[in-house]
């Protein structure tokens, strides 16, 4: 089977994945609309391509926050990467780092953030948070992630509760017994994934909060699951260095907006004075270039690092970013 | 099987009912192009969720009328319960109040509104009239329904005659022998559902009527059908107290507009001076939430209260609710 | 098998005609969008009933330039009946009579027009005309039709040429020997259709030619294929007495508008002027009322007799009409 | 199997063809949006059409650059024609000069321009250029081709780098032995398709490129593969004498605009200054008047022809020609 386009991937994890774990990764919340409006909003999107310029050479870096990627495309968040490759997270570092890219490492990751950063030292990551009603489980895991290297803070915001994903409630899905949420050992007795261990994060955090982040820590914050342009001027005033347009791959609220639909009035709402990402969607080359074009830094993959993981580790995810490379090098080219 | 969401109790009920009772409840006018429009309309609507917000207490009782429910989700009128259940609308009624919610008891009832009274006492309820040819028999019905201690009146307008549900017409659609119209017992001879029962409704019904109704009671008047500006600007200066916008899930005027479409034009003619509520196509939590951004102070199942009852008589309508509630609860603090 | 709706005369039809008739009967132009646009654009207009309202006497009858009948839909002219039924036009001509209708007879009928005035005398008929090359042919079909007593003259006016019906190529589709165009016996040697016989029909036919038309007859003219406001103009310029929105039911130009959007600019167009009636896409009582809320005076139905004459006959189609018009009663009623 | 329409000839080419060969003439680039686009958007153009005007002489020939042809349809260049039929591009030029229309011969031919002239002397030809690295080898095939009478040169603007075409690279595509780029024999060692093949062309070709080629050549030079009023107006700027809106099939970038789309900013932006055609997505007549009444001069077709010739060489190509011509022919006359 060759491995040509990102659905090719798709297709190989929809197989040999346990069903558990692929409806764990594929769930969407209640009906799903917003997780497949997510891919369906770049089909309405249409280029205006330009003709005879010389493309020729195409310069296709970026940089986040000032450090250098390879091309506009990091790794999500998402949890739980030992279900889709027995490495887990530690596959995952290595592929960010051979591709020199980012890649955002989850609280609920089932490697500790020293075993990821042991596995590919010098890496370019942000750790991604979620706050706990223990505040000082967050401040610990803030500071760990500092020590060890980390250059970024990903606040995710748009899991005060989590998401209905049917699928999910039917399979009861918990992590199996050699599986843990390494991160919280400790802090907590059970360290499963399971119905009730979210209602350990804090709904009750504010924009407030992000003030308390900032005392613990000097690493940028990025705030991740804003979707309009009133919550993207409240998170410039806080002083956040950068925004991921994101609705969690639609599995928290469903009827959210495309994400690619909200990145237009976040973009004209920040006008610059922060960084702007989008993930959510993003398929193949020509839906980077359209988040490039709208106004995104950088496009952040989920589920199509997993499939990658789940072919083959991190030759696998390598494969997925390098097609989305090659892809979007052309696409670029082609629209000129 | 779990029973996740209502989907489920949907797939139940087609499954286990009788294949007639089940056509008649899932029955849309003609081509059902406006019982489907009902639902779909609720995908084009996207919301502007927001982050970041303290939803770690929520309130979601709210009134109607000044009542008191604990959700804003009441039970709509619908006919033949025992088709659903033995118990028919005592177990509907025993369900709204343990929920703590209101209960509109339809004319076509199977069961009496003394027997409804008795199980549940007590509970939250409104009396859904149709007016028939004979006034006398209208006039009856809404002075047993005070005198039990019903505590608003909701008139259906859009039945001037049955729209046309061509499975019932093509199952002989009737009651079968062991069920009766038990509120019209004695005012009719024949207490039998059948295509002409209803030509003994009065089709010559017109606003002034209202008046009538207000003659012959204290009860508050709510009236149910309202699809226009036009029509919600009468109800108001005829008096009464709320409006409920409804297509009769689709069952009347195919072509009709969906619910939550014709809510936004009602509401603001209506201005807050009535309230406002909705039924029609309600099947997950947030559907309640957009009902409710979009003006509406409650709104009311039909189908799905069916499928409760199908599956497990009231536990299965407390199961029905319940999830609702969960699901209300959360699309909340998911939107901020 | 009960006949509930015009979808059960269509299935019947389909599935007893032979393939050939069947196929010439529902055959559309090209990719048939026209046609299948006919019946979708129903879908896309919606009522705003109005409730509340006596509709307990309600008066469907109307006038076709000052005869009665008895609610708003006539038989459009089409084709060869004795493909759908062995008495051919004399049965839909009986049936247009029972139910005190307007039946219009096409040139292509497969009994004379004196057999169909025998068969229902004092039937409400109009006589549908294309213009042959031999100017005389025309002339003698227009005399014989005012003779009589057919009381007015439809001139088909999108038929310079007939559309390309690929089924109708594929099939070799041409009249059973014992079939006749029997109008024109005498007229031409070969009465059979067939795929030169159109070319019998003059392509240069213009406006100027109604006035030649008037110049032969004292019945009034209706204009029948008009989808623009310039030919509506044109058409009440040139002294037509009506217009019949139309594009043959999708057989002529694929890509010609529906009937239903095309009736609103030719209704502004014709500012009362002239009656505007509507073909195409008609198959419930509510598509009826959305012709009449937007303009036309009566429609016509092609298709749909033609199912009815293929189930019983002159009975089958008077079920056909019975239908309609109880569902367009109904419909009147819901919608106020 | 009659061939009644364009689609009778595309099921049989894919019954027919070797897969690797079907595969390569359908393939559209990703997930083949632009592709079905450009088919699509024809749907939802509708005409305005006019009745009794005398249609009985039309006249349905045009010129192209002052060359007349006998109808608005000529040959789009593609490649390959001898995965197609034996004769390859020989045959196609047969068809064309018999049709007296235009046929557009491609680099990527598989017959020499030699040979292609030789084999239908006198024909009506322009020929498509693809510049290579290796400036020496496009300026001998200019210079070759206007030797043998070619009249125009369409430069493809479109083509930097291949489109990722999914299925292409999963069979490996590539000639069969027997064939070659026959027209690049001598300039290149491998004159095979491969992955690589295509690097030998310039993606640093600009607009001043247009001056070179001038430069070269008395011939007119049309520019395919414009879809921006921006493009268009440099392409006059520039002194192209024509410009074929196309988006090479959908073959190229991925999310491209329909070609039925984007004429109409290009005509608007170029004011009649250059003629204008239009390629992809023609598969009846009426898509021909739909291109033309938008400001197209001409249309050219690329897939069908291919289809012709897999059905039966020359004379498959001339009855594809023939099919478009009556429909065309038909269209204008009920459109009035």
């Amino acid at each position: 089977m060759a491995m040509v386009c990102l659905s090719d991937f798709e297709a190989y994890a929809k197989k040999y994945l346990p069903k558990f774990a692929w409806d764990f990764f594929a769930a969407g919340a209640d009906d799903c609309n917003t997780r497949d409006e997510n891919i369906l909003a770049y089909k309405r999107i249409h280029f205006r391509p330009r003709m005879l310029r010389d493309v020729s050479v195409m310069d296709i870096r970026t940089k986040l926050l000032g450090t250098e990627i390879s091309f506009p495309v990091g790794i999500a968040p998402t949890g739980f990467h030992q279900l889709a490759w027995p490495d887990g997270e530690k596959s995952t570092a290595r592929a960010a780092k051979a591709m020199h890219t980012c890649y955002i490492a989850s609280t609920y990751s089932t490697c500790t953030l020293e075993e990821i950063s042991a596995a590919a030292p010098g890496g370019f990551r942000w750790f991604q948070l979620y706050i706990h009603r223990n505040r000082a489980v967050s401040q610990e895991l803030v500071q760990r992630a500092e020590a060890l290297g980390f250059q970024g803070l990903v606040l995710t915001a748009d899991l005060p509760y989590t998401g209905k994903r049917r699928d999910d409630v039917r399979n009861g899905f918990c992590l199996p017994p050699h599986m843990k949420l390494k991160n919280l050992e400790g802090a907590f007795e059970v360290c499963k994934m399971n119905p009730s261990f979210h209602s350990l994060l804090d709904p009750s955090v504010t924009w407030n909060d992000i003030y308390w982040l900032q005392s613990l820590t000097h690493l940028p914050i990025i705030i991740k699951g804003i979707l309009t342009k009133e919550d993207a001027e409240l998170a410039v005033r806080h002083g956040v260095q950068g925004i991921i347009v994101s609705n969690h791959g639609g599995r928290q609220l469903d009827g959210a907006p495309a994400t690619i639909d909200a990145l237009i009035e976040v973009v004209e709402a920040v006008q610059g004075r922060v960084e702007v990402y989008l993930d959510g969607g993003i398929r193949k080359g020509s839906d980077i270039l359209k988040a490039l074009a709208l106004g995104a830094k950088c496009v952040f993959i989920g589920r199509p690092a997993l499939w990658g993981l789940a072919y083959k580790g991190e030759e696998g995810l390598q494969d997925v970013l390098r097609i989305l490379q090659d892809e979007f090098r052309l696409s670029m080219a082609l629209a000129g």
